[in-house]
């Protein structure tokens, strides 16, 4: 389990940017289950994050000095500044917030249409394909991602099924984000309560989680159906990988398949997906959470809240006021 | 696992084909791995076979005595007649053998261009999708399934390595089968193995096995890899399932997927591959091996031979001769 040990605070001066270069200062990082991936010392879609380097995060930030002729001081900007107060960037990758209308708070690039909104609307529409009438079951629903999959699939037509963990989260489901039903994994049986919510199956699984709850949902997956696996957060911080799913024969007797994908993939398509989810949240018929902490010290503990389930919605530390 | 216990051999008069419908007398019977699977009492992609029922299975039959306007005493059929000398039927879901041309053995609906074949074309075209330069990876290799999807794999201009147990069954794969390669996994330790054999990793991985091959495979996928699902005879003889693939989490950062199929959803299109075999036989770019046993009584016995991976092709058992 990663923690507080595996990270030390250093102080350095500030640097300075070169020509062609601007200086930002973070003011909100975000905080992902992925990056506990990037920690381990294994080939990936990213390089792993070395001993002695600054941990990579996203981040949103305001640009304090530039010799950039596309950034001027005080922009306020969005990129993996990771978790350090201030960065130096040529700019490459770096977006600038006004990509999201100015209506949406200065987090939203970070939570909603940040990479774990967009991973929701990718996942879902083109790994999941749901069609109107479909059971959709989403692990980890209350989270950034498996909400807004869960409210998507809901616009799509879907009947819609949470899992989350505790009392809490689950009203917040069914009473503020428009889910059908939501089931507690601390509390109930989950093979059980899916044969009585959805005798005829489930279509698509939207997994965040994997070990028990992929397992059991092999269980009661409807034919041809789609399991999408996006993540598998009960594993992240396991020495050993946890056992795999031991019911992944239900995919040949039910013709289904599950599928994996990186969401940075899409990234051409992110500015399409970002308008529509901001036409849909404007609209109310997307609501998300943010759960925000203070200070640049906290930033190990709060990542540790993502894999004790303390978060509840897009886990975000703000270590700065934009000016 | 199944023994000769859990059958009994029982004499009844021979029944009368009524109205409409025929008599056969079986003459060669097909031994499939899924047969396992329709012992066990559980819903799947056909009902269980019932206690006291003859025991299912395809085979090759002569009509004997018929009420049937399409069939006439002395035609080869090919049917679902199950562990018994004879059957009657109204002809629903039978093939005369003229399907495939007489210049083919009698055996080879049973085979080459039954439901083992079939898999494989399906299986391979059409879930594997294989494109000029994929490597793929067989398990079962050398059995009735695995060596003709190497085989077709290979007109389709790809790497192929088979995984078999033995060394007969291995030197068969490259020296008879065209196979690149083959890895006997009683000895080698595949993860190795295939490390140096395709150090870019895996496209297609066409699974008839399961459990640790599984497993190891996943370990081992490209970018972009598909798992085709055929079947997981490590398991079969189970009584709970064997650990399932605790690699699954590289379906994610590898943007892989793994999917099931039943060859039965294929059965419109069955002529149409049945042709296509044919001619690849013919032309000789495609071989393929029998297990031919002799003798009713030895059906129970027959079977376990596939569990214990002692056949070598696919395996069939006579029990009369056509007259």
């Amino acid at each position: 389990m990663v923690s507080e040990d595996n990270f030390k605070f250093k102080e350095i001066e500030i640097p300075s940017p070169g020509e062609g270069e601007f200086l930002v200062k973070n003011l909100y990082l975000s905080f992902d289950p992925a990056q506990r991936g990037w920690m381990d010392d294994k080939k990936s879609y990213v390089p792993p994050v070395q001993i002695g380097e600054v941990m990579r995060a996203g981040s949103v930030a305001q640009v304090v000095d530039s010799n950039h002729s596309d950034f001027k001081a005080g922009d306020i900007v969005q990129g993996t500044f990771g978790w350090q107060d201030y960065a130096v960037t040529n700019g490459e990758g770096i977006l600038t917030a006004s990509l999201v209308s100015s209506k949406f708070p200065i987090t939203a690039p970070l939570s909603i249409f940040g990479i774990t909104g967009l991973t929701a609307y990718f996942g879902l529409l083109d790994i999941g394909k749901p069609k109107e009438g479909d059971v959709v079951l989403v692990s980890g629903a209350a989270g950034a991602t498996g909400s807004v999959v869960g409210q998507i699939a809901k616009l799509k037509g879907c009947k819609v099924i949470g899992v989350a963990g505790g009392a809490r989260k689950c009203k917040w489901l069914t009473e503020e984000a428009n889910f059908d039903a939501a089931i507690d994994y601390q509390t109930a049986n989950l093979n059980e309560v899916l044969e009585e919510l959805c005798p005829e199956g489930v279509d698509i699984v939207f997994d965040n989680v994997g070990g028990e709850f992929l397992n059991t949902a092999l269980l009661r997956i409807a034919q041809n159906a789609r399991l999408v696996i996006c993540g598998a957060i009960a594993g992240y911080n396991e020495e050993n990988p946890l056992p795999g799913p031991s019911n992944y024969r239900t995919l040949i007797t039910l013709r289904a398949k599950m599928e994996g994908f990186i969401v940075l993939d899409y990234k051409e398509q992110f500015p399409k997906a970002i308008k529509e989810l901001a036409k849909w949240v404007s609209e109310g018929k997307i609501i998300y959470q943010e759960d925000i902490q203070q200070g640049l010290e906290n930033a190990p503990k709060t990542l540790t809240r993502l894999y004790s389930g303390k978060n509840f919605g897009k886990q975000i530390l703000q270590i700065a006021e934009p000016e």
